[in-house]
């Protein structure tokens, strides 16, 4: 696995000094202790990553940005600390997640002044107030657009590649996107160069995504943190199970379907046998020509920024990295 | 009891009609239905009346910030959608509760949205966008550091004066003071006027919600929408209960505790009880003192704003309003 540059582990270093440093609010205890709690549970940090290495394409004092930057993770953590409630997830990155730790009363409330706090990251910044809001805006309300599509989804009984697609583009994409395009808004870079640092963002996120869905299937165990078929298990609407749902003939379908509706089974056993399926169908080829297609495109859009190309390798760099990932 | 003025009358329904045209976002429709539903519900859409009071003691175009007056109805409203998931409250305005309609999931999820909406409303705004969402985000945060110290005092045996103030000062007053400075910021006042208007705001505040407490014991059951002595049953620790444990002698105190303590009981035997003791200790009195101590404070702050006294018309009214309302 490609290994991450002194360079990147050196803006980690300056964000995670950052967020230690940082000051959400004093009292209730109660309401500010499970925010501490959970940006201290740490992560790659990558949307903060993204408005430096943006911002760095334009100008050198990316210092000057932390606050700005922490916006977009504090943003992302209060997301996460919601989204566990309503998936019911009791752990995150390994540790109790907040409602489990706490209550939901809790996490609902904390969650809610964490989005006032991301806010109020971004007062300070420079360049125009108004702008820099209404494109966070747009993004928050995609983000829980993109939550309410995956939430629908696991009642529906067949998803479109094209809704998939999208639903994936709002929960996870939109927020790379803007993550650069704020680095850019903040860099004063020109309108054409942080639109196509926005499309670069959304289309590496949706190859992302799409990526983290087949590691679950065919990730090497021994790498790969979690338990690899969790979303088989859990017939989680991933990008291959619709694609497969589709494409199946009669005698695939109908086994994938009674896989899909046994409601005891060994596990292992299922992994097995839907991991077949997926073979015949050549899902895992065609999973990884979409996701080859969304990286492509996204690198496209970074080659029309017109910046020194030297300028341009901490974020490819980067993209790399999170492209090659093995887990 | 008082009467609303036409001019009052006219403001609701400037504010209602903007409402009924507001489009808060289209797909998906469980996302954004439970918006229109619960701002549907109806209310007194007290805090954006006085955005437009404040802002009308110094402008006559008030038209043109109907989109900032709403957004201190759609913040209050998300708070309400979250409010009631903590409280676990089956019914809003005798309707049934967004969390009930469909589930908590949603009214979490819709809730987000809806704070992200308010903050879309507020941009359009004139004046300093900063000091603008600057003064919001304190409100906002305040807010909910107030429900969470609300909730701490569910499991407190005892609870001060100055802690209940404090508490009903962030979860209620802030909002009503941010509003009536927002309307001020809207219209360009000086700063000092802005202050006292906030100033206002929160006394008024604080004695409105002091108001709310006496109501609920010693209204009038038949002009009263809700049961007289609901927080008698369900032993809420309101001004009334905090004080009459603090002043109470001990036999008193011991006839209360028991009250208190009681798991099963008669509730037209228990408010009648906890009732004579509260008239025994003089609780109504005294919770009528420092309501109109709130209340004198609140209508100093007006007088000293440095505008003819006849633009004042508008807001005192509707401040005489509140104060004298019977439900």
């Amino acid at each position: 696995m490609l290994k991450m540059t002194n360079d990147l582990k050196a803006l980690i270093g300056l964000i995670n000094n950052r967020l230690t440093e940082h000051s959400y609010g004093e009292q209730p205890n109660e309401l500010y202790e499970p925010i501490r709690y959970i940006m201290s549970l740490g992560g790659k940090r990558l949307r903060p990553v993204l408005v430096l290495l943006a911002y760095k394409l334009f100008k050198d004092d990316h210092e000057t940005i932390l606050d700005q930057a922490l916006a977009v993770e504090v943003f992302h953590n209060f997301t996460l600390m919601h989204d566990d409630i309503m998936d019911d997830a009791p752990l995150r990155r390994g540790k109790q997640t907040v409602h489990e730790k706490w209550d939901s009363s809790t996490a609902i409330l904390s969650g809610d002044v964490m989005l006032v706090r991301a806010y109020d990251l971004l007062l300070d910044a420079p360049g125009d107030l108004r702008v820099i809001i209404k494109a966070f805006n747009e993004c928050a309300a995609g983000v829980c657009e993109g939550q309410q599509f995956d939430m629908n989804f696991e009642t529906m009984s067949s998803v479109t590649e094209e809704d998939y697609i999208n639903m994936i583009r709002l929960k996870t994409a939109v927020l790379l996107g803007f993550s650069l395009q704020f680095g850019a808004m903040l860099a004063g870079a020109s309108e054409a160069s942080t639109k196509a640092l926005y499309k670069f963002g959304v289309d590496i996120g949706i190859g992302f995504q799409l990526k983290d869905d087949l590691l679950d299937v065919y990730a090497d165990q021994e790498k790969f943190g979690k338990q690899v078929g969790g979303d088989i298990i859990s017939n989680k609407k991933t990008f291959l199970l619709l694609k497969a749902l589709e494409l199946a003939n009669k005698e695939q379908k109908t086994q994938l379907t009674q896989w899909i509706d046994k409601k005891e089974f060994d596990s292992a056993e299922k992994v097995e046998a839907v991991t077949a399926i997926y073979d015949q169908i050549g899902i895992k080829e065609l999973t990884l020509g979409k996701m080859n297609e969304y990286f492509n495109k996204g690198f496209e859009s970074l080659d029309k920024i017109e910046v020194a190309e030297e300028r341009k390798t901490g974020l490819k760099s980067f993209a790399q990295y999170l492209i090659e990932r093995d887990k």
